[in-house]
This record gives structure tokens, C-alpha cells and sequence, in this order.
């Protein structure tokens, strides 16, 4: 027996019924997007490896992979001391760095505030694991070059009408401002220098609990009076309902003494969104966001029922513009489409129109190719199939493609109005 | 000023009117193949290297793109004697060989006669310039596992019918045999061994015409004899009309004594297509198609006013089963995307529905965002603009990014019904 032939360690093929899946789903996203006014653009897979390793991917750069030059030679080979430096090439890690990249190049032919839609897959050199893959698609939304917080409340408006679009139910948006972070870290003492590392491990809540937090903290040598501090904050009994988002359960969420402005701020951002929309906003003053370059809000898709995020984004003002070196507002919504796929169960509305027809050896070809080509002229998708002795298991097979009706071609049909349609499944 | 930033060399961005562009014409080719009844599968875009370096792609597998291993050490560098063995993994330069891998990996989840598409990109390291790109887009559909020539009709009946949808007039569908090729040169007196070698030449008589191709197997010092009589053979006075495609206008477009067996079956493939299909076959003795795996029919998808196939394919049982170790009947056809695209001109459906809402600062953003939702909601797609000075130049370049529409909000708009549209463009 020959050895197993398979996709590349971590990657994933697609049969039929999964790429339907995938298409319908990117496609709602797609369009819904495009409703709220903005509009896609494609950047090539690969980027100069020089751009990549620029230093805004964070740690995913370390995971991308290299494309090795063109025309090496054996003694590049032995001359080079790194591997890096025999790829001048490499595979996207994310969509941020080629929109960085792309914004760059284009700039004087984009709309002075350019919403970008970006639904494309990236590459990432991580261990496999459950859930986990090596090439992943990505759904993008960014609003460049709008500073105030228009921003953000179109991001959030369009990515919760996908969200619904898509049918998932009971979806909320979290929402907290880095300045709020920032903040309420330096009420309770901790000194501006350990924000970042201290957050690292605020970002654990949800997987450790407030004794995880409070334990990792101390363990980590933090100091005791802040440590104690957000202990007690943490420990604070909990508002008996869910709060409404408003400038007054915002401030009743955070210790005293907090920035007042972002508060504010963030509450008018609230105020924008439509009733509907406000209504699955809420306050998380311990949500994080790992990536170090957010500057303003930041936000995340989530559902009481799942551990884990299905979006998430923020403001990162500061970053698109480094290929130019100026300054660009930024701001942009990310969602997991891996685990929205998942999660979707998008009727198939291909599928009450295919049917399949039946044949066997007495049947002309020309007979079967005209009865075909009639029945897609009236809208159908029409499948060839010759018949097999086990008929049940040939209807049963085509039943799970997705066929509704089967009729049999004999050698006397003359015409679609003579066919008897049996329905499937 | 910084240096200029670009995407990597030979490698192309779209913006938002190219790439609604491309996503309008890939819609059409992949709902017109699957009403055909095929079904679009996806592979990653990286496979092992030793299988696109397995001999299947012909000269292409020399412009693969290689994936550098990760975690290389400076000894693995400098002990390696060729680059390809630090490369692991490849970027695909078709989407043949990742079928044949793929259907390896799942024949045992796939029809008995499996009709795939695959709309991707491909990558290859050539010499960039006017027209070719190292990342564009092929369109491929291929019949697996049918040995008659149904699969040859449905492939070439899909492809028609997709041309016919994009809005392309006047194309043709050019047909040959392999197996007419070398009856041909056999009866014409070239030895058997020397067959490829002189279709090379022969593949180039559009481009050199009949002298050209005659002094390059000349030069190329094939024997004198057959050389001549193809010389008489390819100066014999034309048909006087375009002839239909028939046993009878195969026949004697070829020499006398060349295989009746396909003669009789290419006739009768062309028998099985529809009338309005067919009369757009044109027999062409001296079609060739690049690729050494064809092993029966040949087509390709010409047009008058073009100099380049937009599209083509064959019969290629052999290839597929490589990985498996079997022989499994195959053919193809592929749409040349790039070309395609440029050459349609798709009306964008959306557009009628584009509006955009002017504002200034004296609107609140609550309102703004309150009549985007609402106008969303009646099935447009909105676009928020802030107003400028120079009123002319952001609704010129509104109607270029494709709205239709726009109305000034103010201050005290209450609703949608308040709105006074104006038509742009």
C-alpha cells in the first residue's frame, strides 16, 4: 500500500461541502461589510521580509514563514549565517502589516477616510493543534484615517450586523479604552513601568480566575501593596444586574480616581450606536487585547457560550503610517472567521434547485448533455450521474452533496417535461 | 521623502473598483460551473516539495517558489549543497499537482466521477513583465474518473457557457487530439522519437506562421523529408469556408492515412454537444498545448480579436493517479483569470444601491450613524463622507468609487424621509 498522501503538516484541505460552507459564510461577511460602506481590497500573499520583521507583528513574526531567494547558490548557502537572510520574501502572518504596506503605496488614490474590508488567508509557523492551523483565513475591517470615534462605532455597528447576519445569537461586544488600562493600574499603584508586563497577566482573568490573577502576580515579585490592591478591587461585590453601558456604570466598574476624559469618551462612543447595538455593549475594564500596538479602544466579539473570542480589534493609531513615517489615525475589527465557520449553519440556497440525472449505457450522450443544458437553463444545478447497482447508496451519496431531486434518463426521454423526479433525503 | 514602498516585485494589489472587479467575474465563472454541476474544492497553497518537484509539472516546477524549514541552523546552512533542500514546503505553480495530491489524500470521500473546481492563486518566480505576474489566479475545472469523452463535452459545455455569462462575444473553442498530432507526423514521415521535438516547433505557427515554423524545423536540422512534406501539407489551398465541425471537415484538415479511429472519436465528441456549443468548435490540426501530460484531446478558447488563448485543457488520464499509484482517467480546462478579467466589463449590481451621506461637525454623530443604519436597512450600502471644501472633487471622486447617490445631513435631519438626493455621475 502506498503511504498516506496528505495536505501539508497543519493545513487543511477542503471538500465540497465545506468550501460551500466557507463561500456562503464569506460571503454574508462580504456583503455586509460592504452595506456599511466599505470596500475590499487584495494584497499579495507574500511581503518583503524586511517589512514583515519591521517589528508590528509582535510576536506572531517570529511564525512567519520564509520564502527562500531565487538562484542561490551553494556558497550563499555557506556564506549566510542566518536562515532569514537567505529569504528575502515571506508569507503574511497577518492582514495588518500588508494593510501598513498597501496604505503606504496607495495612499493618494484611497478616500481621504478609507474603510478597508481584507478576507484573506495568513500563515502562521505554529505548532498544530486542535483548532489551531498553519494557514487560517482572516477577516479585516479598518478605518484609516479617522481619528475620532466614528471610527469605531461603524467597525462595531458593521461587525454586530455580520455577527447577526450570520444567525448567532447572543453575541456581545466587549469594550475598554488602553488609556482606562493604563489608568486604573496607576491608582492602585503600580509603577508605569510594569503596565505592560502586569497586564500580561490581568489578560489571564478569564482562564485563571481573580485567585489565579492575584497568585501569578505575587509570584511574579510585583509589589504587594498593588498586588493587594487589585486584589480588593477584584473582590469587590459584584453589581447585582447586568449593568446598561453608560457613562455611569462605566465609572461604577473602575476603582476611584480614574481618567475621567476616556471615561467620558468612551461613554459618548457608546451613545452613538443605535439602541440595538448599545444593547450588547459591554464595559470590561480587564479586557486586554495582547497586541502591543493599541492606543485607544479595544473591543472583542464574544458569546456566553463559547471560551474564547469570536473578533476582536481596537484603535491603533501610529502603526498604519510607519511605512510612510506619519502619523495615520487607525482603527480595525478582526473576526475569527475559523471558529464563526464553525459555528454558522447557513442554509445551502443552491441546494432546492440541484438535481441529479440518472443514466446508463443505452442512454446517448447527446440526449443527456441537451436534457442537462435545458434544466440549468431553468435555473437548476444539474448533475451527471451514471447509475450503479446499489441505487440506495448512489441516492444517499448524492442526498449528502446536497441534491434534492434525481430523476432516471431513459432512452426514449425526450424532453425535461418527461422526466420523473424523485425527491432526496 | 521615504523611499517608495511597494508590494514585492511582479506581485499586484487591487484596489476597491480592480478587486469588486475580479470578485464580480470570479462570482460568475464559479456559479456558471457549478450549475454545470461542479463543485469548488480548496487546497492549502503550500505543498511538500517532493511533490511539486515530482516531474508533474513540467518546466513550471523550476519556477516553484520554495518555503524555508523552520528552526535552521547555521550548520544546517552551511552543510547543505542546494538550496531546495532547505525548503520543505513550496508555494503551488498550478492547481494540477495539488488535485492530484488531493484527490490521493480523499478519494474515498469523493463521487465515483468527481468533478472538481478550483479558483485559487498560483505562484511562480518568472521574470516579471507586461502581463505576466509571479501570484495571479487560475480557474480550473477537471472530471476525474470518466474515460469517455462526457467528461471532454461537460468540460467544454461549462466553459462555453461561462464565457457566454461573463459577456465575451465571438469566442471559439479550438479542438485536437494528441493521438491525431502523431498520426499525423507519422504519416508525414517524422521518426516517433522525434515527435515532441518537432511539436515544439510546430506549437509556435501562430506566432512564426507557416515559412517560420518550416525554416525553424529546418534549422533545427529535423530530416528534410517530412519536413517538406509538411511544408506541402501546411501550403495546401485553404477551405474556402469555415467549416462545421464534423467527421467529413476533420478529415480533411488532415493528411490522407491519418488515425480514422480518433477522427471518428473526436467527431462524435463534437456530435454530443449542443448545436449552439458546437458550432463555436473549430478542428485545428496543429494545436499542440504546451504540457507533456495531455494524452487525448486538446482544446483551447480562442478569440479572433486576441492573440492569446484565454483558456485551456485536455485529457490527461495518467497524471492524476500518481500519487495513488493507479491510473485514474482525468481532463481539464482552465480559464485564463488575468486575461478574463480584463476583458470583461460586468455592470457592478451594487452600485445602484451606493449612497453616501455628507456631514459636518454641526451633526451629531448619534444621527449620523442613526440614518446609516436606517438607509442600510432599505438595502443600500452607505458611506459616510465628511464635507470639504471643494465640493466638486469629493463627489466626482464618489461617483468614481462608485456611488450613485448622495444627500447632505443636517443638523436637524430627524429621518431618512428628510434626505434630499442628488445623482452623481
Amino acid at each position: 500500500m502506498a503511504s498516506p498522501v496528505n495536505a501539508p503538516r497543519g493545513m487543511r484541505d477542503f471538500l465540497p461541502a465545506d468550501k460551500a460552507q466557507r463561500e456562503r459564510v464569506l460571503s454574508v461577511i462580504r456583503e455586509t461589510y460592504s452595506s456599511h460602506g466599505f470596500d475590499e481590497i487584495e494584497t499579495p500573499v507574500m511581503e518583503d521580509s524586511a517589512r514583515l520583521h519591521a517589528g508590528l507583528g509582535g510576536d506572531n513574526e517570529k511564525l512567519a514563514f520564509g520564502v527562500l531567494k531565487r538562484g542561490l547558490t551553494t556558497d550563499d548557502l555557506h556564506q549566510a549565517t542566518d536562515a532569514l537572510e537567505l529569504a528575502d520574501l515571506g508569507l503574511r502572518f497577518d492582514l495588518t502589516v500588508p494593510l501598513a504596506r498597501f496604505y503606504a503605496t496607495h495612499r493618494a488614490d484611497l478616500p481621504r477616510v478609507f474603510r478597508s474590508i481584507q478576507i484573506a488567508p495568513v500563515w502562521r509557523a505554529e505548532r498544530p493543534q486542535k483548532g489551531r492551523y498553519r494557514q487560517f483565513v482572516q477577516c479585516d475591517i479598518d478605518v484609516i484615517g479617522e481619528s475620532g470615534p466614528l471610527a469605531e462605532v461603524e467597525l462595531i455597528s458593521a461587525t454586530i450586523a455580520t455577527v447577526r447576519a450570520l444567525g448567532i445569537d447572543g453575541a456581545r461586544i466587549s469594550i475598554n479604552d488602553r488609556r482606562l488600562l493604563t489608568s486604573m493600574l496607576t491608582v492602585l499603584g503600580f509603577p508605569a513601568g510594569e503596565h505592560d508586563a502586569v497586564l500580561i497577566t490581568v489578560d489571564k482573568l478569564d482562564k485563571l480566575g481573580v485567585d489565579g490573577v492575584i497568585d501569578e502576580l505575587k509570584d511574579r515579585a510585583f509589589p504587594a501593596g498593588p498586588v493587594a490592591a487589585l486584589a480588593d478591587f477584584l473582590n469587590r461585590p459584584a453589581a447585582s444586574v447586568e449593568p446598561e453601558f453608560s457613562e455611569t456604570t462605566i465609572r461604577a466598574s473602575l476603582p476611584e480616581g480614574v481618567d475621567q476624559t476616556a471615561i467620558v469618551e468612551l461613554a459618548a462612543l457608546g451613545a452613538m450606536l443605535g439602541a440595538d447595538d448599545r444593547a450588547v455593549l459591554t464595559f470590561d475594564p480587564f479586557l486586554v487585547r495582547g497586541m502591543g500596538y493599541y492606543t485607544g479602544t479595544i473591543f472583542e466579539v464574544v458569546h456566553p457560550e463559547f471560551g474564547y473570542s469570536l473578533g476582536g480589534g481596537g484603535r491603533y493609531d501610529g502603526m498604519i503610517g510607519r511605512f510612510l513615517g506619519s502619523d495615520v489615525a487607525a482603527a480595525g475589527f478582526s473576526l475569527g472567521f475559523e471558529r464563526l465557520v464553525d459555528l454558522v449553519d447557513l442554509p445551502d440556497s443552491q441546494a432546492t434547485d440541484a438535481a441529479a440525472l440518472l443514466y446508463d449505457a443505452t442512454v446517448e450522450p447527446e440526449r443527456l448533455i441537451a436534457l442537462k443544458a435545458a434544466l440549468i437553463a431553468t435555473g437548476k444545478r444539474v448533475r451527471l450521474e451514471r447509475a450503479t447497482k446499489n441505487t440506495r447508496v448512489l441516492l444517499d451519496s448524492l442526498a449528502a452533496q446536497g441534491f434534492r431531486r434525481v430523476a432516471t434518463v431513459k432512452a426514449d426521454t425526450a424532453s425535461v417535461d418527461d422526466l420523473e423526479w424523485r425527491d432526496l433525503g
